[in-house]
């Protein structure tokens, strides 16, 4: 519905997150799932952090181009964590979780997706940004929501729609579903305009 | 969990609106759902508008006081949705409805929820404030919305976690919960330090 462009195209999102099926899902786009390739995530060291995501973005969308076919509308992303100058990735262990949680809490980060739409003949790549700002966690808060949510799969060692977000997070700037991982919003924007 | 002292009370959530037990539930809050008596939501005319859910949600726990016991803690909360200088309730009709949206549309607008913890000897009450931006929607989307959503229970005609949130809102300043009805970080820390 709504967006008559995409009537007679095959949207492919290749993402493995649960959380990104539901966001596209909920825009009221119909799609199919591609996640069979692992992604170098690498990137230069001297990058400015602003454009790591699509730069991972855009390197998920190139193991993919074989998929591409004449109606074939690809979607890729990449999110990342940025507080006190150094990226959060998914956590190694609970320690690391713990530490990451630590690192969040009473401090404001910035949540950043890249993400690219690619056809055959073009590519389209954009960026969203929200800070989010963490109360104070005490360490009962922080022990309780890594052993009952096991958050070792999410960037950062949360999920903003798990416990932790609702007692936890004080404010967000920016879209609210980006920091879950896309920015439906501008996507839905950018898909209308194709 | 985690709020010890709210362990041997009895928490009344006194709301009709389903975002709001779903939202207390999240913080892991058990509470009993009491929702009888109809509040006459009037407010004096002169009165700034920042003060109106808060007068609100106090009206409302005063029609309760009879239910409060001695290891009761009621709590009550008001949402309202402000823009252009007015207060938008919730839409008398399909026009009504349309009419908002167009308001909103393009526009920010702050939804303030006023929430009040009552118990026998005192009572705490605050505001929560979060400012939502949105899109230009188009007439198409605005339809689609109300014959599929139908917004009628709803202050401003929207629930942002319905497709027009995700489609239409480019962001926010504050908590997302909020705008849902109900900013259960605040709530939460103010449990805490009952």
């Amino acid at each position: 519905m709504i967006i008559n462009n995409l009537k007679d195209k095959k949207i492919i999102l290749a993402s493995q997150s649960p959380r990104r099926h539901h966001l596209l899902k909920s825009i009221g786009v119909e799609f199919d799932i591609l996640s069979r390739q692992e992604t170098d995530e690498g990137f230069p060291e001297d990058m400015n952090v602003y454009e790591v995501p699509v730069f991972l973005a855009r390197k998920k969308a190139k193991t993919y181009e074989n998929f591409i076919a004449g109606s074939t509308i690809l979607i890729t992303a990449d999110t990342i964590v940025h507080v006190n100058n150094k990226i959060l990735n998914k956590p190694t262990d609970y320690d690391d979780a713990v530490k990451m949680l630590k690192t969040l809490s009473g401090n404001m980060h910035t949540v950043i997706t890249g993400v690219c739409i690619t056809t055959k003949n073009k590519q389209k790549c954009f960026n969203a940004e929200t800070h989010v700002y963490f109360d104070v966690l005490d360490d009962d808060e922080i022990h309780y929501y890594i052993d009952k949510f096991k958050p070792f799969d999410k960037a950062g060692a949360y999920g903003i729609q798990e416990w932790i977000g609702y007692i936890g997070i004080k404010k967000i700037e920016g879209s609210y579903f980006n920091v879950m991982g896309l920015p439906v919003q501008k996507l839905y924007e950018e898909l209308k305009l194709l």
